[in-house]
């Protein structure tokens, strides 16, 4: 279900790195060498690249595309060319540490918590301790305001089963526990955000199951009832990103593209962070919800190379 | 700080597993073997004989021992042979499993999460649900009673920062909001508790010294002094176990072996996870607070092979 496209035949990492130190010489750059390489490996053969570049020019790969890219076509690169765990951390800390905090940035942080698989998020954990001295949890601590702040201090804290193993009679209970929650508009309760944050993704996906079976709308409509506020919108996308990430990251492209101007970071993000994950679905989910296509999107809003990347990303041919 | 002795020429995995394999042969076992070759081996040591003895015998090596082991000294043996973490995981779940959920019970879960390092904790929380097919928070939520519940779910999904920075600004301000938590007899309450179970363990030791300047007692004190209820003793167990360890290792010891009758498990416990930590600072607290040794507590308090192993793992010659 990833877009990216990886050829049958991978150069040797040390043969991309000489690709990408021609790519890097002289006048001028030549970025489709670069979308050529980077844009066509998974990230565990991007990992082979960073290293033998370090090890062949005594230089690090992020460093030469930071002096060697410009605008948003050198984040996208960039985002993309770091270690997963390590570009996560990276954006939950700009999330953190914006101006701003309102849904924009912080659902960052609950996709890292809750789209992503359980061993990634500890990875993400740790590389947020080694890169800013200090743990994610003290820094969401520290910025997010009352109550959002406990939803995300939960959720970054868990650590899921992630087998599936579904408990239908938990199913019930719990469902009925996070009713009363949300009909008593007590959406930060200790036992209904334990739910969220400790139980297998598979095991809340049958307890938002029952909940719709019995009480006729969905858990998500139910919490979209309760209010506008920012606890609101931060547990819809909680829902989302446990239940279909699809829809959530489908969601995120199309207010990144629609009306005025386009919201480069959140689109990038999204395509970067999802393209070895799920873009098929998120594609065929974009489809449905807008009725146009989301490659057709990114190439209206976008161009030159950071379009040709992003693209690339989506698995056009190169 | 270890007390554990680990010879200067170690035998190979190869050989230790042979030793183990003649003394586990024909009538009867060769206890003395089994404790001159395991208490005499490091935790990765433990490891490789663990790995080499499968490979060898085609045998669980954890299984031998409990066919040819009994009693308390066959409970040391393999507590000690298990991997750390999966020995932790185990003991947190005997622990919230237990039909009696005291604080001898739940100080368990809380010397995992508060007197291990960071990554050792998370290694515990990965061993759990392997072995228990769901995460240590969910058996807390479904088996611990409010508001100790609360404090343990925070404590164990915690991934704290573990160089030492402290920033005293900080702690000044945290050692007021505890105090205020305190005053107010809300021990359960959430700034209270992320400042526990999100903090650096040093930033943590300069609030409760800051505290104990400005407020005359120490938090554990004061903790004391609130109340002689469940959360009350969870959490002074909780300030020990960050603050000095040691104290509460001393104090775990003394309270197993004092009065009628000796509390083996906790004894156990006490030795086989922190022989390879800092049995030798606990030993000099224990001779502090008891006046009295902690080697002869054992050695009035024990017997036959039991005895032996653990006068091994708290450094004896053998």
């Amino acid at each position: 279900m990833a877009s990216l496209r990886v050829p049958d035949d991978v150069p040797l990492p040390s043969e991309d790195c000489n690709t990408l130190h021609k790519a890097f010489k002289g006048w001028g750059t030549d970025e489709k060498a670069i979308i050529r390489v980077l844009g066509c490996r998974n990230s565990w053969q991007r990992e082979k690249i960073r290293e033998a570049y370090q090890q062949i020019y005594n230089e690090s790969l992020i460093d030469q595309l930071h002096s060697e890219l410009s605008g948003d076509f050198r984040k996208a690169v960039i985002l993309w060319t770091y270690d997963p765990p390590e570009r996560d951390a990276r954006l939950a800390n700009k999330a953190l540490k914006s101006r701003k905090k309102g849904i924009t940035q912080l659902q960052v942080i609950v996709e890292i918590a809750c789209a992503t698989s359980p061993h990634h998020l500890v990875a993400v954990r740790q590389a947020y301790r080694s890169l800013f001295d200090c743990s994610l949890e003290e820094d969401i601590t520290f910025h997010v305001p009352l109550p959002v702040r406990k939803v995300l201090v939960g959720l970054v804290s868990s650590y899921r089963y992630d087998k599936e193993v579904v408990d239908s009679i938990v199913a019930i209970l719990e469902a009925d526990k996070m009713r009363e929650a949300i009909e008593t508009k007590h959406l930060d309760r200790d036992d209904f955000l334990w739910i969220l944050s400790t139980r297998n993704v598979f095991q809340l996906k049958a307890t938002f199951q029952y909940y719709q079976q019995k009480y006729g709308n969905s858990i998500y409509q139910d919490i979209k009832s309760c209010g506008k506020g920012l606890l609101e919108s931060v547990l819809r996308v909680v829902i989302w990103c446990i239940d279909a990430p699809e829809k959530h990251f489908a969601e995120v492209i199309r207010a990144s593209v629609v009306g005025l101007g386009t919201d480069e970071n959140s689109l990038t993000r999204a395509i970067v962070s999802r393209a070895e994950i799920d873009m098929m679905k998120i594609r065929g989910e974009y489809f449905n919800m807008n009725k146009t296509s989301l490659d057709n999107a990114v190439k209206e809003d976008t161009s030159g190379d950071y379009r040709n990347f992003l693209k690339t990303l989506l698995g056009a041919k190169i």
